[in-house]
């Protein structure tokens, strides 16, 4: 799992059967210090993050299907959490 | 899952059977700005997605198999939908 | 499975109903010199690890919600050792 | 998937039981362009590939060991098709 | 499937119980010309590799675990061969 912020949402509107009604949305990894890093993602949506917030991101195997009740659909990515907060403890 | 841009196609005459009559095209993954970002990838296609084209695939797991109804087949990486835009919310 | 050391933790009010009791880690892997090395992660915590420890970190399959008694969870990497010593052997 | 080039062979006599009789080639994966990218993969063969050709190169899952009829050994990456041509389309 | 080379061991008292007994060594992944490429991992062993060898890597999927007879555990990671020399062909 990662971090990552919310920057965009993907429109498509040839898609795969499975995606229809599922909001896509755009997310940029980052480092613990909050930067970017890495590739961008797409995710599905499973508890209402907007563009500008700081998610918690699953990046793979079937149970990404299974959380938005699509078992055995070719979802990966989903936004499983909202971060309030990334306390860093370094000493 | 990913953006990505299709650039191309792979030609291949010897193959596993199950690629058989499966368009196996080229994918360069993009950035959240859509600068080529990463490996390129080879991915089936779901969608009817041609050259130029920008498309969300999914990389891993056994639905890709599934969405061809090949299930059980040793088929990763399939794209699913045709991106229309995105749109970026940097406020 | 790779190196890493816990740097802080991840706080989330709004997330999946699988994620509720779960502490957070917020890990950075490490190369084998013990230096940063790769993008954070967000691991969930099987063996009581804090903040400044090193720890032994896996990344995927279904095995890490296994661990946490919550199998079929979309959750991904848990945190499984905490390290006491790597010994490096280079003639 | 990915695209790579056969580079050599990788001759291991102390291994798991699954991989004897196995012909292990050394892959490089490359890019777009034909240019080394990324890390060296070690995979099985499925069609017959020597070295200097280029490949196509599935990354994980069970797949890869049902393909050589050794369902659940603890192989991944498996070369499943000989690449004749790789056709770039950018306009 | 990668190229590694073993150059240490992690030692860990508190950890997972089905890690207990198991060695966990520390993996260096090579590129094609046997220089350090990529992050370390670490992995059980399964074939009775020591320091400063070459060995070959599985890194995912539930067969890790299978190798250990440890069925359904979180391990992921593990050295399936001893490299005794990797041949490249290039012309």
């Amino acid at each position: 799992m990662k971090i990552g912020r919310v920057v965009g949402n993907v429109v498509s509107t040839i898609k795969q059967e499975c995606f229809r009604g599922v909001k896509l949305l755009l997310v940029q990894p980052l480092d613990i210090n909050g930067r970017a890093a890495g590739q961008a993602l797409v995710a599905v949506d499973a508890v209402g993050a907007g563009s500008g917030e700081d998610v918690i991101v699953v990046e793979e195997g079937k149970a990404a299907a299974d959380v938005l009740e699509k078992t055995g659909a070719p979802i990966r990515t989903v936004v499983v959490g909202i971060i309030d907060e990334v306390k860093l403890d370094r000493g």
